[in-house]
This record gives C-alpha cells, sequence and structure tokens, in this order.
C-alpha cells in the first residue's frame, strides 16, 4: 500500500534481523530465555560474535524484539477475535479461546511474556502499552454488557470481597487509563486475565501432565465464570 | 526423639550440602534455574568443581533437592494452615492465606515449581506425590463441605459448562487418587488451585506492578470465588 520501496540493503538488514530472532526464539524453547546467547546464534549462522551484534546490540535488545512480537502477535489476535458488532458475551467466549488457543501453540512465547520473569531483565513500556491495548477491549465488552443488563449485575450478585473490591477499583482505576466502565466491569476483566492464565499457564507449564483430565473442560468452565461463554471445543 | 546421632564426617556432608542449596537458591533468584551453574557455586565456596560433584552428580540433582524443598515446604505450610476440626470454609480460607504469603516470601521458590518449566528439566514422582497432598487437603475441605451442604451445592448452581466438567471429572479422577470426594468438590478443588494461582503468579511475575490497584483484595475476591472466605488482609 504506502509501504516506500525498502533499498536492498535495509532489506537484507530485516532478514537477517529476523533470521536472528528465529534462532533467539528455538534458544528460548530449547534453553530458556535466561540462557539466550548471542554468541551462541551467531556460531549458529556462521557469523562472528561483533558481526551479530551489530543487528543487536545486546541480550536485552533482542529479548525486547521477542517480547514485542509477542505482544503484538497476541494483540492482533484478541483484536480479530473480538469481532466489532458481535455482543460482549460473543466477544468475550472469542478472545477467551483465541488466547488458550495461542498459548498452547507455542508455549515458550506465552510464557515468555507471562512465565516466570528472565533475572535482570525489564520489559519496555511499549509492552505495557500493548497489553493495555488488550484490556482495553476487555473493559470495552465487560461495560457493554452491564450496560445492556441495567446494572452492574453481569455475573451474579456480588460477594463481599468482590463489593469490596469494586469500592477499591473504582478509585484505583489508573491501569484501566480512564476507561467509563463501571467498577464491577474493571474487577471482571481482571479476573477474565488471572482466571484464564491460571488454567492456560499450569497446562502450558505441563502441571495437567498425567492428571488424566481433559484441560479444555476446565478451561470452559473458567471462561464461563467470566461471562466468556461459548462452545466447549475439546482437544 | 527417635534419631540415630550422626557421625561428624556425615553431618558435615549435610552441613555442606545445606551450604551448596543455599546458594543454588541464590542463583535461581539472581539468574534463573535453567542459568544454574555448578562450577560457579564451587567458584563461591572457595572449592573445586570436582569437589562439589561429590555432593550434587549434577544440575538436575541440584534442582531436584530445591524442587523438593519448596514443594516439601508449601505442603507443611498447608497441612500447619489447615487445623483439623475446623469448619472447611476456615480451613481452606487459611489455605488460601498461606499460600499466597508462602508465595511472596519468595518469589523464585514459588515460580520454581509454578512457573516456566526449567528447559531439559523433570521433576521427580516424588514432586506428584507431594502436589497431591495438598491436593488431599483441599479434596477433604470441598467433600466435608459439600457432606455439610447436604448436597452437592456449595459453590452456587453450576453453569453448562460446570456441569460438563463435573460429568468429566466423574470419570477422570486419577489425579485425586480415588478421593471419594463428589465431583463437584473436585471441581472445586482444581479451580481453588487454578484461581489462586492465576492471581499469585501474575503477582509475583510482577504483572500487577505500577497498576495501581492492591492485589490482596483480588487474591480474596478469587478466595471467596471458591469458597474460602476469611479475612480481608490488605498489604
Amino acid at each position: 500500500m504506502g509501504d516506500a520501496i525498502k533499498s536492498p540493503r535495509v532489506r537484507y538488514r530485516e532478514q537477517v534481523r529476523e533470521e536472528i530472532k528465529a534462532h533467539a526464539w528455538a534458544q528460548v524453547a530449547a534453553t530458556g530465555a535466561s540462557a539466550l546467547s548471542l554468541n551462541a546464534i551467531a556460531k549458529q549462522m556462521g557469523i562472528s560474535g561483533p558481526a551479530l551484534y551489530r543487528y543487536f546490540r545486546n541480550r536485552d535488545e533482542l529479548i525486547t524484539e521477542l517480547v514485542l512480537d509477542a505482544y503484538r502477535d497476541l494483540s492482533d489476535t484478541c483484536r480479530a477475535a473480538a469481532t466489532p458488532g458481535d455482543p460482549p458475551e460473543t466477544r468475550l467466549a472469542a478472545m477467551a479461546s483465541a488466547l488458550r488457543r495461542w498459548a498452547l501453540a507455542a508455549p515458550h512465547r506465552y510464557l515468555l511474556i507471562y512465565g516466570t520473569p528472565v533475572p535482570g531483565y525489564a520489559a519496555p513500556p511499549e509492552a505495557t502499552t500493548l497489553a493495555a491495548g488488550i484490556m482495553t477491549l476487555l473493559l470495552d465488552a465487560y461495560a457493554e454488557a452491564d450496560a445492556e443488563a441495567g446494572t452492574a449485575a453481569g455475573g451474579g450478585p456480588a460477594s463481599d470481597a468482590a463489593t469490596a473490591l469494586d469500592d477499591h477499583l473504582a478509585a484505583h482505576r489508573r491501569w484501566a487509563a480512564d476507561h467509563p466502565a463501571p467498577a464491577s466491569a474493571l474487577r471482571r476483566a481482571l479476573t477474565f486475565w488471572t482466571r484464564l492464565h491460571g488454567v492456560i499457564s499450569l497446562e502450558v507449564a505441563g502441571h495437567f501432565t498425567g492428571m488424566g483430565f481433559d484441560p479444555a473442560l476446565l478451561y470452559a468452565t473458567e471462561s464461563d465464570s467470566v461471562g466468556a461463554s461459548g462452545e466447549v471445543r475439546s482437544r
């Protein structure tokens, strides 16, 4: 479309950076992000260490590229799932399904952004921005569901603890970037995240392996508990 | 009590192993378990690599000791929290509070057993046994709560997805080691684990940092949602 034609030099540089990132993802899967070695990647690619450092200045810059690629891809995935005009419950259910598929397709990618932090590494502000964009999709859906229900009644009567959390969130909504959603919608967006992450992260880390039950059904139950009711899809 | 007196040689060996483990925990916190280096520990202790290998044959044996220590400590913590004779809800609430305190006291210890798996490392069967012991404490409490309620009504009416999961779990209870708990108790024990892990794991990984709300209130809400209702304790 509007893309300027790139010089061969620029295109070559992008191609090498992509190749380095592909090796880096393989390393993250094989040895973990904290053991990522630029020199090992250089060796695999048949180039010198200093040559590779012309593409990525250090380990952290390379990890940042992987982290941002992961967040961008997850953000695109959620956005594609939440079809505008669909009822809020349908959008939430589609996002929940898409999230699990995305995680199972590449567990090390999910765990790079939501698993154990890489010691000594801090994700850049852009990652927070991308994560906030995903949260906005959830807040939009929950606010719309609440508005349709007439009151903030979605999800049934709130417990005392939920009411206390709602009171707190009403006054602590910095993370929601001034979203006009009622407090109960803020709470439900947070529990969408934590409940689904709870199941997914244990599944991709292998904790359900050998337990003998179908995690898809547990995930469907937890999706349902946060108002994201869709088809139950067993693996 | 009945412990035989240990020879100085045996005591010295245990003392050195404990010292090695302390260095290993520090490394896990600083660089991650996948970057654990026995040679680096030997250097820190002023002994040779081969000397250290007389105490732990390899990296995996050392990680296994850390993993088992973590599971044993968590198991003891849960057992101490679940006072026999207390009502089931009280025991569940005490376990939920103890679990979060345990995780926040040493995030790298929590993440070693429940975070991103160490590539190439598989936990030993004893870890599964210890985890199953914790699950039994939960199943006991939920089964007792169900029995008290007369029917399996605890936690309010089940959704279609929850009913489908219950039907599945009734026939897939290998992980529950023949526990006589009704299916709904099996489901609630699983969601105790996944919901509380969902909040704790994101908190210890730093995902709530900068969001500006109190995770203790979110945790209390999620504890409440699985019938573990206790005092709301803000940090």
